[in-house]
């Protein structure tokens, strides 16, 4: 049969990751592509008690439908919790959990915005979340990144510019790909101007735990005085990926519309990775944990960039993130960033190519984003080095 | 602020019969409103067992992230579950696990249809599912129930009028709201009809296995010759609604796109759950735990239209279901029927009123929807006591 697929629907595609992780799942390739917490983060002792706990002493709520807002004690935690940690002013929000950060995302692109109107992002930017907002028909206006965040005079550019802006979306804290963090003064002046343009903004920040150096910057829902700010977070890098879990906080309304959309996609999730994630955060040392979590990925991310100096060219730069799972790394005009990745990936180290990032993929763009939490440490060093040697020899050949 | 939601969102409320039980959670009210699993059947004891077992014996792939389509093994082994049990054919076809069957009927209507275009279902239909097409934009064209399921005529005239029709839903077995099963003729007659008009169909049969009584009815998937019929199931009814498992089989080519689409809603569905629903089917007695699950459906089901047969007035008339959990009452036409449900539940009886079932909520209707799982076995006697003692009531009055 010839199947008439939505119209846009037709043009999506497996994002390119995945295809890349799939053709490198051989087990020799070094994975710096993909985008996993380190799995010597989870913390399975206590995972092993909860659940054993709850399926003990609370089977049935465990078990049966929940409602869909998600399970109350974990949603008192989680807002008590970004006061505390985040000083978010929490008054006149709800919290509702979520099948991990991508619902929360999802769900807020579906209850603003229709076919054809425009979403604002960061470009480069996460590419699950561009990929969502595509398969929902929505225009995507890129803006360029600075080394402190979103270029804010492009940014007022393509507010004046693009028709039906509902959404500004970013991700604050050591962004994916780049790692970059926006600073405060450019958190205040993007406020700023969705306030002045009347536009939502949407906060996306799985990292925000996962600083390893450098001091916190507030979180832009903790600027939000006319709320405007919808704030989404997860579990998936401080407890675990594969229990889906996320958060979202925002206005009452917003909360509402968004509950009524997530009915129709999944009822509620799952309840026992809920009740997982409460006994997590109330009967677990959480302090602990997330300095343990950010003591590993301090330790990855520096070996990744001790590795990428003593051994990658010169010509070659890159980030260096105060935290999060990701940097980035620019080639020079010489090499051909497209052939670099393939020829790594047939040499046995994966890596994902920048303009898989991009709004506009086809458009020109030498970089490529490294992960540092997916491999061991002898992965990050041999990696490196044989990106390194791949550089030299394509070099060498132009 | 005044939020300025997407145009199909603005008139999307949360489910009536959410807000019946939430006005009814008040402990002393007696539910035959809700759809809930009955939690005596949950295996606790295997899912304590298969839970611990994996966090010992695979504890880093439960809490990783996964591949989208889902964990392998549980999508083998159900493949081989819908040939064995169903006689379906699953050449050319893939299986897919979602987040509960809701995902699945989501996801179809997101590959296959824009804003705007239409889906034709029974009239009653799940109001879970009617309102995941409403937030899609979907323009519905209800079909009316029969006794042996849609009515045929109506349904080629629906073909012939309405504009872009994109899918025919259908919960061929057992349907919620009515518990009605489709007979095998018109099952062949419908599917003739998708095939003449050129539409996909959606099978929605989260209730298959739960038949107490009668013969089995071939699935509309074991009959799709042409590889039209995208088929839903869940293991909500039959192991766990809180673990949010289910799964699609559908042609290659429609469960790529529904990939694609998952992936930008949840990424993947909680692999933990998925886990102990592959464990539930391959080292547990699934037979024997199905026969038990029929057993207390049979139970309450002949329960619920024995204290019907003897308390109820004899003007008012109900289905009686072969399966599944659900029948459907009407009331005569000198009794209101909604006033009548809000003095039942005044009186400590939820319902649901049938009117929430319809495409169009405004037409006149004189039904309700009765559940049996939820209810122990004296709430079922008290409770269809007191809709009787209810009904004389207002019977009196008029």
């Amino acid at each position: 049969m010839d199947y008439k697929f939505a119209a846009r629907m037709t043009a999506m595609k497996p994002s390119i990751i995945r295809e890349i992780l799939k053709s490198s799942a051989g087990g020799s390739v070094i994975p710096l592509a993909a985008g996993n917490p380190a799995a010597e983060t989870f913390p399975l002792e206590a995972i092993r008690s909860f659940t054993e706990s709850i399926l003990l002493e609370n089977p049935v709520a465990a078990l049966q439908y929940g409602v869909t807002e998600g399970y109350e004690p974990l949603r008192e935690r989680l807002m008590a919790h970004l006061q505390q940690r985040f000083n978010v002013d929490t008054t006149d929000n709800a919290l509702m959990v979520v099948s991990g950060a991508q619902q929360g995302i999802e769900l807020a692109c579906k209850v603003f915005c229709s076919e054809g109107d425009t979403i604002i992002c960061e470009s480069p930017s996460f590419i699950g979340s561009l990929n969502t907002f595509r398969s929902a028909g929505i225009r995507l206006a890129g803006v360029p990144m600075e080394a402190d965040g979103i270029d804010l005079e492009q940014l007022e550019a393509a507010l004046k510019r693009e028709p039906n802006v509902k959404l500004i979306y970013l991700i604050p804290s050591f962004q994916n790909p780049t790692g970059i963090t926006t600073s405060l003064e450019k958190r205040k002046g993007i406020y700023a101007l969705a306030r002045q343009y009347d536009v939502m903004i949407l906060e996306d920040n799985p990292y925000g735990e996962l600083r390893f150096q450098g001091k916190d910057v507030p979180a832009l829902k903790s600027i939000d005085t006319d709320q405007r700010v919808i704030y989404v977070g997860s579990f998936s890098k401080v407890l675990s990926a594969g229990l889906r879990v996320g958060y979202v906080l925002a206005p009452d309304a917003v909360i509402q519309k968004m509950a009524v959309a997530k009915q129709g996609e999944d009822v509620h999730t799952a309840t026992l990775p809920q009740m997982i994630a409460h006994r997590f955060m109330t009967e677990y040392d959480y302090d602990s944990h997330i300095a343990l979590v950010r003591n590993v990925y301090r330790r990855k991310s520096e070996l990744m960039l001790q590795a990428l100096e003593q051994h990658m060219d010169a010509t070659v730069t890159f980030t260096r993130p105060d935290g999060g799972l990701f940097l980035w790394c620019e080639l020079p005009a010489s090499v051909p960033m497209l052939d670099y990745c393939k020829q790594a990936a047939a040499s046995g180290v994966a890596v994902v190519p920048g303009n898989a990032f991009l709004v506009d993929e086809s458009e020109p763009c030498q970089a490529l984003r490294l992960n540092f939490s997916t491999p061991s440490d002898e992965q990050i060093v041999r990696g490196v080095e044989m990106l390194a040697q791949v550089f030299a020899q394509q070099k060498a050949r132009r």
